[in-house]
């Protein structure tokens, strides 16, 4: 919420675009599209904006732009008709709804030509993913975004949020300017306990820390790949730096609608996630992980163990 | 933005009322004409929808109607003119902005009785004023909300937010629902330290403690009336429960346009405030100030002296 309305105050524009199918939190903008539905998401070349809450304006959804992920040629098509009143194009670049797969290079970088073409923002949501290089999962592509949203770790279990990018851009927020375009503060904000566990966390996340994590994500990936050769289940694993998700798919998922679960698939991910359970591992729902560093390599053994039994029983 | 998104999922209508000048956050909608100034903030019987963050988008501010404090014709002919089309009714019973003191009793009986005809919800915002009694600011009057916002003291000094109020406008947010109309869900849900030092801190909110605080309250509001007495000063006081404000205006404001301070006003402001910082007490820009249990009897009677030797000053 913050990093769009501070691309809306820099740049006095309405609109933001995002992938289809992409979690950004619970602002009604942000959420557009995220749970959209076959009977609802409409054409391919132009997918609807879809509402998550009941209720929402449709006001609201007519400054959603919605663009599906790894998809220049339609992306282009749909972000041409909105030139100007874009405010930021907003990516995770691993998105866990949209399949857990990082964002194709090209595709990433298409979306900074064009938002500096169009001088509208590139705001990425790296919440999640940061993670995921010492320097973020934009650590993996050549570019650089206007502005970088992040929470979760920074906060060393804390509630948190942060917003980083172009001093230009941040200035927005500044509340010594003669004229604050976006007034930003509240009880919360530089909650001491928060700054200091978040202070000793990002101290603690160094290469060494990161690699662990992600040599825990590549043993996990390299053990399921195997348990799918071994059981010959119809399913792939996807992922990078320290998570992964599992799918119930031959092939990896490249979007929203390829990632999609069939009832069919659900019924299975069910069952392989109770077969999860009662060997003592527990994951959600789209059978997804993160890594810890308190995870050592018993745990993922035990893991990939109990998802083989589990291919093996749904086979 | 939890509150009015349940509104509007179990309303299924898109609109809010607020009052003119009252806090609700950064939420686009919660915030808007919340900083409006004489040049922008319209018609007394129409009062525009002005954003605070440049950039909000204009199809968000048509969906928030803005209505005075403590008028009740005014209110009344705003809000008949979006009959049917509002989700609920945003109050702030003590709203800091607005001047720092109660709504009229007769103006919050008009919207209980107006949202109820209407269809639509009454929430009360308490992030601010649950302080005020045992049962919060809504203990002031003999009315029942649908939905309550609190935060701040119910998480014991960690960041905190909840929703309150009726079981069937919560249950749009029931996650074991066949739909989910409102799916609320988040990292720092039920976050276990928050939950901890908020059960504790609830714990020792009992009837004693809020009697204490509003007890210093009490003093501070006889003494700042008697400094303003004794200096002369055209000024007065607001507050009730363990809240006050002082205002360098010979009557106090009943709404937001007269609780707005002008550019002499705030020259005095200045001059107030430091030299209440001078005799080493602080208080916020708008000289406002809540009581808390470790503030001890010695605490107000510094403060009440340092602000009559700044009225004495002004004057």
């Amino acid at each position: 919420m913050g990093a769009i309305k501070a691309s809306r105050a820099f740049t006095s524009r309405p609109k933001i675009a995002k992938v289809e199918g992409a979690y950004h939190g619970l602002y009604d903008y942000a959420e557009v599209s995220q749970t959209a539905k076959p009977d609802a998401w409409g054409a391919v070349d132009k997918p609807n904006s879809v509402p998550v809450a009941h209720g929402t304006p449709t006001k609201a959804l007519d400054d959603v732009v919605i663009i599906p992920f790894n998809d220049i040629p339609r992306a282009r098509a749909i972000l041409d008709q909105h030139k100007g009143q874009i405010a930021c194009v907003l990516l995770d670049l691993m998105p866990h709804r949209v399949g857990l797969r990082p964002a194709e290079a090209d595709f990433v970088e298409f979306l900074r030509e064009w938002t500096t073409k169009d001088e509208s923002l590139l705001v990425l949501d790296e919440v999640i993913t940061f993670r995921s290089t010492y320097s973020g999962a934009q650590g993996w592509y050549n570019i650089q975004p206007d502005l970088t949203a992040l929470g979760k770790m920074i906060g060393g279990g804390f509630p948190v949020g942060a917003i980083a990018g172009r001093a230009d851009v941040m200035d927005v927020m500044n509340p010594l300017a003669k004229k604050v375009l976006f007034p930003h503060s509240g009880t919360f904000s530089a909650n001491p306990i928060t700054m200091t566990a978040g202070l000793v966390s990002m101290l603690d996340f160094d290469e060494e820390a990161v690699d662990q994590v992600n040599a825990l994500a590549a043993r996990a990936i390299e053990g399921i790949n195997e348990a799918i050769a071994e059981t010959g289940i119809k399913a792939c694993v996807t992922g990078g730096g320290s998570m992964f998700r599992v799918h119930l798919k031959e092939h990896p998922p490249i979007n929203y609608r390829e990632a999609y679960t069939t009832a069919q698939e659900n019924a299975r991910l069910v069952v392989l996630l109770d077969n999860i359970f009662d060997e003592d591992s527990l994951m959600i729902n789209t059978c997804a992980a993160v890594m810890a560093t308190t995870m050592h390599d018993t745990d993922i053994d035990a893991l990939v163990a109990a998802l083989k039994t589990g291919f093996a029983e749904i086979e």
